[in-house]
């Protein structure tokens, strides 16, 4: 096993085979990242999907337990990139999973226009903020600021990524909701799907998981509530379910 | 008690002390507006309220229980209005509770510009498949669609109503959401608070409360979410609770 210092083997959340190399001085995933792998729609058996800002590659690798389709990401930072791609060949899946060292705005040119059926982000946020943060820690500030990209940004690609029909899915604060929503009808991409997530029973949503269709019609369903913890600080049941991805190919 | 052909006498819903005339053939509220009264921010002490498409007179009815303001209601159809005034003088609320028999278009004009604290709607919706029921019930079908008005009309005299940093709160079908907060935006009624509203527990959302605050900055808040019947398809005690406005005052 081929670790570097700060970094370690984690499981990829409930599902006991993926494996996946998290950094405490570069990048870990969230939850968030899980809860948008689970929600968006995938073509099963073949299919382009594409996640941006992919980090350490928790998303790509989710996904490829719900797609046999070739699945790619795109990742500004180096030495992130390289820990994610020695994820997917520690998990045997260099043939499926392509993750590429980019700035996103270069990823239509490189990868194709309107050639994906999925794209997938979970961008940065908190746009402004960053200064304190980046003083300590500049690549974990600069995956959860927008130091090198904006929401702008991540929706344009993402709309001139995908084909018709295809869908974009993002995970949000759900303070600036209505601000992504409105990017997403700009660029082509009408929500039509969404997922408020609760903390706890009896507590404000604070993400929200999006899905927008290309040139779609207007018109948006809301799952059921999604609530992450009960009264004992444990995962819920319904969360579980909700991200058991291990069992759908 | 002067009860007409096709009348009947109902408590409003968990409140056994407001009463309400309801009728099959001209109008009957809903839990939706129940979910409205109960959710909008209202000053107690005092204060302007209006409501618009004031039906029977459920909303300002409700709203009397939760604020000492003066509470007015604004509703096109003469029938309906007298029915909603002969409810409001049974309960002894004709002092503080004024149902005005207008377009909702020329309520700015009669009640006044910029003057509200707070403006409640549950607008018609369904717009343009009111045919076959306009044969059958006219009066119906108008409380129902867009027939007489539309929710661009609604939004926008909501927002000349209202005083700067006043509330507009709206109940509304899940699957027009975005397009109602487009409409909020553009009328600078920056959507600040949503309420999800669930059948049942595992089902979809299929209505939403939303509250607007006037010239206010954008960034949403999402209330817990709100699920109106258990197993036995009977009210929920969360949705008893939040309903639960008669020891407001």
């Amino acid at each position: 096993m081929d670790l570097h210092k700060d970094e370690r083997l984690d499981y990829l959340f409930f599902d006991q085979e993926l494996k996946i190399i998290q950094s405490s001085r570069l990048f870990s995933f969230s939850l968030d990242s899980l809860l948008l792998a689970a929600f968006v729609y995938v073509p099963i058996q073949k299919g382009r999907l594409v996640d941006l800002c992919s980090g350490n590659g928790a998303i790509p690798l989710m996904l490829s337990r719900r797609t046999r389709g070739d699945i790619f990401g795109i990742e500004l930072q180096a030495e992130v990139n390289e820990m994610a791609r020695r994820s997917v060949n520690l998990n045997g899946l260099g043939e499926r999973v392509k993750l590429i060292q980019a700035d996103l705005k270069e990823a239509p040119e490189r990868l194709g226009h309107e050639s994906f059926d999925v794209v997938t982000c979970n961008p940065p946020y908190f746009s402004g903020s960053a200064e304190n943060e980046m003083k300590e820690n500049e690549r974990v500030a600069a995956a959860r600021h927008e130091l090198y990209t904006t929401l702008e940004d991540v929706v344009s690609v993402s709309g001139r990524m995908l084909k018709q029909g295809g869908k974009a899915a993002f995970v949000y604060p759900v303070e600036g909701v209505f601000d992504l929503m409105m990017l997403m009808r700009s660029n082509r991409l009408e929500p039509k799907r969404a997922l408020w997530v609760y903390p706890k029973a009896g507590r404000e949503a604070n993400r929200v998981v999006i899905e927008g269709k290309k040139d779609a019609k207007p018109g948006i369903r809301v799952l059921p509530p999604l609530i992450v913890y009960n009264e004992d600080n444990r995962y819920t049941e319904e969360l579980r379910e909700f991200c058991d991805i291990t069992s759908t190919l």
